[in-house]
């Protein structure tokens, strides 16, 4: 056991905040049109920009027009392509000149819903992030009606896929339980609440106050496991079960149930590790085959910063 | 105040259980799927037609692919059309053809979703069907686990937009909360019940059984509400309120909250009568101008019938 000294960090001067990426998640996007609303006076401490990620997308009310935005941000994806190549395509060229390449923004909060039971989540691809992982404790602290989680995908750098992987520091804040299509206020305030909470953390470290290190549980994404299908057509057979639906980030052990068969068969979690399960019955997620994902939680041990 | 005499109705003998009819409610299709699987053996009382009836929207997981099938059912809607046409005014009257036109089945059951807490309603055209309103009350004594309520559309029978309508009796069964794009274990078990008891209330009816008159809560539409909307941009700035959110059939008084703005103020509901809200926050109703439906509620007498 390691007390770590405090660690000075470069302040953040530059974020970004974007919604819509998912054309149909909602919250996000009428949280930035509110945002867009508010015209900046030239007097904040931080540069704010908002953006808009998918606006044909939000247009239509449809998660994408030609494919999935938050999968087009890999090295391979932003590579030059011919102008014939799918909209999303295109448009992660245009947001990665605007806030990723060379002039990198110094945080990127990309905004999401779920359908699935998640509370607040900040999804990342570092485990020792200190900024996002301040973050991630200050609104643990600050938010009394939601849950906050931290969630690591343990994909290396140049792999990383989506929007905020192009900040220098970045997550997804994804938000749920909320139908696609739909806005529901709660989700909607609690979200209002969690990017307020982020600038207020920001505005705070960037005027020299020093944050208490201390620890952070981390979910960090195992695998994910699909649908239950039938062997001929390929068509999902089970929806999750009872049991199980709407209790993302409760232990899953061995022999629990996991699915219930449209035949009436219960079908149970046979993996021998008890896991976090999340995104449990994620409507956007039918079409990528997973029904849910599992993960590995772990205490993970954080410096003071100033 | 008069007892009715039972009253001797024909026979319902041709029953179609159609789903899919907006090709993202999943609990229908995967139902409907369930019930292609076991092929009738010729022994059944019923004769039982079941039907995906928008098999290209099912496919590619939307409510519709050009327009809303279930608008597409009017009188006008099923004149000839050319052969241009979108693809579910064409559909409509191959379904028309098929369960309606001549040949019409004697009872037409169309599954829905919504992604309000409706529980389950049957939704119909007619306040005096009394199969439909003995369907409804056997449905009442029987799900333990799901409200079940009658909501009556006042609308002339040659208006009526809806495939349930080209049925000699016919009704929605919608079931809710849940998402679109989303099938949850236990609003399938709720749709598969319902579906269930009215089948075997057909039995039972036909075999000659006869079942008591009594009385029917009925929730007759009065009006729409759309959500709050800029005067500029005609984008909506409002979701409805925490406190009404989740609340369909709970009484709402004048001067209840009705809508929390995105900037943080409540507004009322201003009518002078109360009324019972339901569909409260259907995703598919943002574009067709609906935050919410007002009913008035009143106890119809029923008689018995055999």
């Amino acid at each position: 056991f390691c007390l770590f000294p405090a660690v000075a960090m470069p302040t953040v001067s530059r974020v970004a905040v974007c919604g819509g990426t998912h054309g149909n998640e909602l919250a996000g996007i009428y949280l930035v049109r509110e945002m867009l609303k508010k015209r900046a006076d030239g007097t904040e401490p931080v540069s704010v920009v908002t953006v808009m990620s998918n606006p044909r997308a939000a247009q239509l009310c449809v998660r994408y027009v030609e494919t999935d935005l938050n999968r087009c941000f890999t090295r391979a994806a932003l590579r030059p392509l011919p102008r014939t190549s799918p909209y999303e395509m295109i448009r992660s060229q245009e947001l990665n000149a605007l806030l990723g390449a060379q002039r990198s923004v110094d945080l990127l909060c990309d905004l999401h819903n779920t359908t699935a039971n998640t509370g607040l989540c900040l999804i990342t691809y570092s485990d020792r992030d200190w900024i996002c992982l301040h973050i991630c404790k200050h609104l643990q602290r600050e938010m009394a009606s939601t849950p906050v989680r931290y969630v690591h995908f343990d994909i290396p750098l140049n792999e990383a896929y989506s929007l905020d992987s192009v900040g220098k520091h970045g997550f997804a804040m994804e938000i749920g339980p909320q139908p696609h299509g739909v806005v529901r206020s709660v989700i909607f305030s609690a979200m209002q609440e969690g990017v307020q909470l982020m600038m207020d953390w920001i505005c705070q470290f960037n005027s020299g106050t020093l944050f208490e290190g201390g620890w952070v549980d981390v979910y960090t994404m195992v695998k994910n496991i699909d649908y239950p299908r039938d062997s001929e057509t390929h068509m999902i057979s089970a929806a999750v079960h009872p049991d199980l639906q709407d209790r993302d980030f409760c232990l899953l052990h061995p022999g629990d149930p996991m699915f219930l068969c449209f035949s009436g068969e219960t079908l149970r979690y046979r993996g021998k590790e008890a896991l976090y399960p999340f995104f449990i019955n994620e409507g956007a997620y039918y079409e990528k085959g997973v029904a849910l994902s599992l993960a590995r939680k772990r205490r993970v041990q954080i410096p003071s910063v100033l």
